[in-house]
């Protein structure tokens, strides 16, 4: 319904303040009371960017944290933007150990690791990092574990986060939601290589705090934005704890019903995430063919192995809207059928 | 309807399809066969940026045609990337010079230009630009002319074009339409600084002509681009020529109703947009308030000046689906209140 609305004109007085609610909306969602919380005008690719280029200076260390696709291309992201990038790596599908992440440079100027590895659905730890990150801005992609399971941004003392509307928060893909921090502020890019993505021009709209008129900078994706207004309320509405406890059981009752088909899930229970489950594909069994047939006479999508990773297993997002036990039912009847189990 | 549609997977077979038929529409109306057509993922500004990006080489001299705010951004997005940019101005109002433009620099890598200046009015001549470019690449703006007034991307030899959706397109603001000839595709960049707006990678995920899948880059955003395929649709069963005359038609309804309030144009007729028209504001008439006035009692949005013309003119926007006959009726009727006229 929100998509379907009227297009209002991105500099009508009913549009700006459907976009103020929707950064406060933001700040709930991300735990956090930034003031410099905004929808990029992208998908989450674009708040990484945002991210970066906003941020690196040329020659900057910038340590990454990389077990899975999403790290990877935070190195490419970062490197493109002048980073002297010190890669921390771990085995995909088990999590970043902090402890490395921290001793691997003496003055880091920012520390990146992805929340949710939608790669691997593996859970990398945010808080010790928080705690240990010293004088670097703390960076964390949480395009996919925003609203499907805990995040603090001003509680784990994270400088930057991005992440996008189509993971848990149930919305259509077209927007990065993007928080900085004061500290992280401090230390923007005067003038950045992209102009897109230059937070000191997007601030100068998104933020009425000079007590005049908003700046045109670019031409907000007003419909997106409404999307993203209306899909935040209904997850505020919901309560942000209920949403996370909704996808921790949906995921488990996924979980165990793979495991009752006789599959092996790839990661350890500890850092598995509830809404992208990772399960390794048997031997002998054609992978996009069970895909196909899953897409074809069921009418559920499950990923592909992403990188490395490719062909060897499943990827199955249990994420916002579609995180219900039906759901969950449905798909586990499907697969049973398809694998002849 | 189609904002409102099922979302589907950015890989999922039916939302390819409806890709590959989005990029067919959208050459049908750009005027082009070039391989390389897309929608990119953000507003026009991103298209403005992703025509720089992919093909500046550092210290490359790049011509720039000036006589509105979208001829300064592209001064400014250039240089960002590296860009020696050599300015051609010409008075706010007025067209450029294409004998000036094509004798301000013996060799030049790109010449761009705003083909319709959102922000004055004017329509500038593309035509004797591809004709004269020689060995350059010719960069062209097309987000205010694309679907209004005639576009001829290869009657023209434009290189390099985009757009937006939101104005004579008349679908919600998101996407930037960018088409890329062959011969521009031979000088991209081979690593440009935006990894998200990288036509290399891009090209790998729009188009399947290496026999073989899509490579996934970023989560295509599925609504926007089910918009604009419909939006198209709607266009195209029009006729282009049939769009381009409503346009006509409403704009010169438009500016003679002005004229016939006793108010002045800015634009001679010759060079003067049918989609977007410039009117002075009369002395000792309160811009703002006037604007206030035709939005909160009659509904209806003009555009403030921009840029040095801000508080002197009023841009009134006929475009689309709003360029029709009752539109510009009422806004001369309202106008006509407001003014005491």
């Amino acid at each position: 319904m929100a998509l379907a609305g009227p297009v209002l004109g991105h500099l009508d007085p009913q549009f700006l303040a459907l976009l103020d609610s929707t950064n406060d909306r933001l700040r709930q969602v991300f735990g956090s009371s930034n003031a410099l919380t905004l929808p990029v005008s992208g998908t989450g690719s674009a708040g990484m960017e945002a991210s970066f280029v906003n941020f690196v200076h040329p020659g900057d260390p910038v340590v990454v944290g990389v077990n899975g696709v999403f790290g990877e291309r935070m190195c490419e992201v970062a490197s493109r933007h002048g980073a002297d990038v010190v890669r921390v790596d771990a085995e995909w599908g088990q999590p970043l150990d902090p402890r490395s992440l921290l001793a691997a440079h003496p003055a880091p100027a920012i520390i990146a690791v992805v929340h949710a590895e939608t790669s691997t659905g593996v859970r990398n730890d945010i808080e010790p990092l928080g705690r240990g990150k010293g004088d670097a801005l703390l960076l964390v992609d949480m395009v996919t574990s925003l609203g499907g399971i805990e995040v603090a941004v001003d509680g784990w003392s994270v400088d930057i986060a991005y992440s996008g509307t189509q993971k848990c928060l149930g919305i259509p893909p077209g927007l990065a939601p993007l928080t900085v921090s004061e500290r992280a502020l401090e230390r923007m890019v005067e003038r950045p290589s992209s102009w897109y993505l230059d937070l000191n021009l997007l601030a100068r709209y998104v933020n009425d705090t000079s007590g005049g008129a908003r700046v045109y900078h670019h031409t907000a994706p007003v419909t997106m934005v409404a999307a993203l207004h209306a899909g935040l309320g209904a997850l505020l509405d919901e309560g942000l704890k209920a949403a996370w406890e909704r996808h921790a059981e949906c995921g488990q009752l996924l979980q165990d019903g793979l495991v009752d088909l006789g599959l092996e899930l790839l990661v350890a229970t500890d850092h598995r995430l509830p809404q992208l489950t990772t399960v390794r594909i048997p031997a002998g069994v054609d992978d996009a063919a069970v895909r196909r047939e899953l897409l074809s006479v069921y009418g559920i999508e499950i990923g592909a192995g992403a990188g490395r990773l490719a062909g060897q297993i499943w990827r199955i997002g249990c994420m916002g809207h579609t995180a219900r036990r039906r759901n969950v039912l449905a798909l586990l009847g499907a697969l049973k059928e398809v694998l002849g189990r």
